[in-house]
């Protein structure tokens, strides 16, 4: 059965899966697949935008603040776009980010194994536009121990639904 | 000449264009040098993180929110990070993010040039870590029309001169 079917308030409504801000309310819950971050991961997203020892070089980040080889934190903050985006809530007009606040309690080590676990913390129309408004969306990255390796706080641009 | 022959504290101390705690204050700023981003980059890193629409198809990206293909605005925080770890601020022992505020004002596009101006806006030592304190530095990162497509106020970690 849809969403479509399973609501009274319309049936001119396409029946989809895709939410629209109109659906989402505070406290609901959605869990992302899962993702393994790999040794070769972390050097070539480094090299590429974050070229530090303790990202490209396994010995010499012995030897650093991070005691061993760490993703960077915006390879954290991407994989965990690509979870959200593949796994997370199926937001109608996609995951357009505004902005928010982001803290890397751990670091993201070799073979880690990450997922996502999010929470709407706040549903806002905009007074201005009928036709959207904003959540704020607080995802915690976990990894295979428990850890938390990045918590998120997301202001997203949501579509509402419009009458036909 | 070196900081440290500027510098009457010590004489131990090794020369290094290295910024320190010790080094830093309110108002400080760094300009970096600059990326251009094209349609490829922007589809590779769509791609790979954040897959959809408006980042990986020019043509579907017209009908979006975006009105337009538009970088990820993870892509743009890690362009961010790369120029500031090649041309910002030279902090000792690397640019160490615990985490921070971001938002993005406005898309990049293919064929921006983008740069990063950053400024120390808060230095605090730690209590309890005679070695190391953390710093609050605001970056903007602005296109070639001069529009800050990025803010970011980053917290990060930043070592202390030590006595030898």
């Amino acid at each position: 059965m849809t969403r479509a079917q399973l609501s009274s308030q319309t049936v001119t409504r396409i029946p989809s899966d895709q939410l629209y801000l109109d659906d989402l309310h505070v406290g609901q819950r959605f869990t992302s697949g899962s993702h393994r971050i790999d040794e070769a991961q972390i050097k070539a997203f480094a090299f590429q935008f974050d070229p530090q020892p303790f990202h490209t070089d396994k010995q010499a980040a012995e030897r650093t603040f991070f005691k061993g080889l760490a993703a960077s934190g915006w390879h954290t903050a991407a994989i965990t776009m690509r979870l959200n985006v593949e796994s997370g809530p199926q937001l109608a007009g996609g995951i357009v980010g505004a902005g928010g606040e982001l803290s890397w309690p751990a670091p993201t080590r070799p073979g880690d194994v990450l997922h996502v676990e999010s929470e709407v913390v706040k549903v806002t129309p905009s007074r201005s536009r009928p036709d959207r408004g904003t959540i704020v969306l607080l995802s915690r990255t976990i990894n295979q121990r428990g850890d938390v390796v990045q918590i998120q706080k997301a202001r997203l641009v949501v579509s509402r639904r419009v009458a036909a």
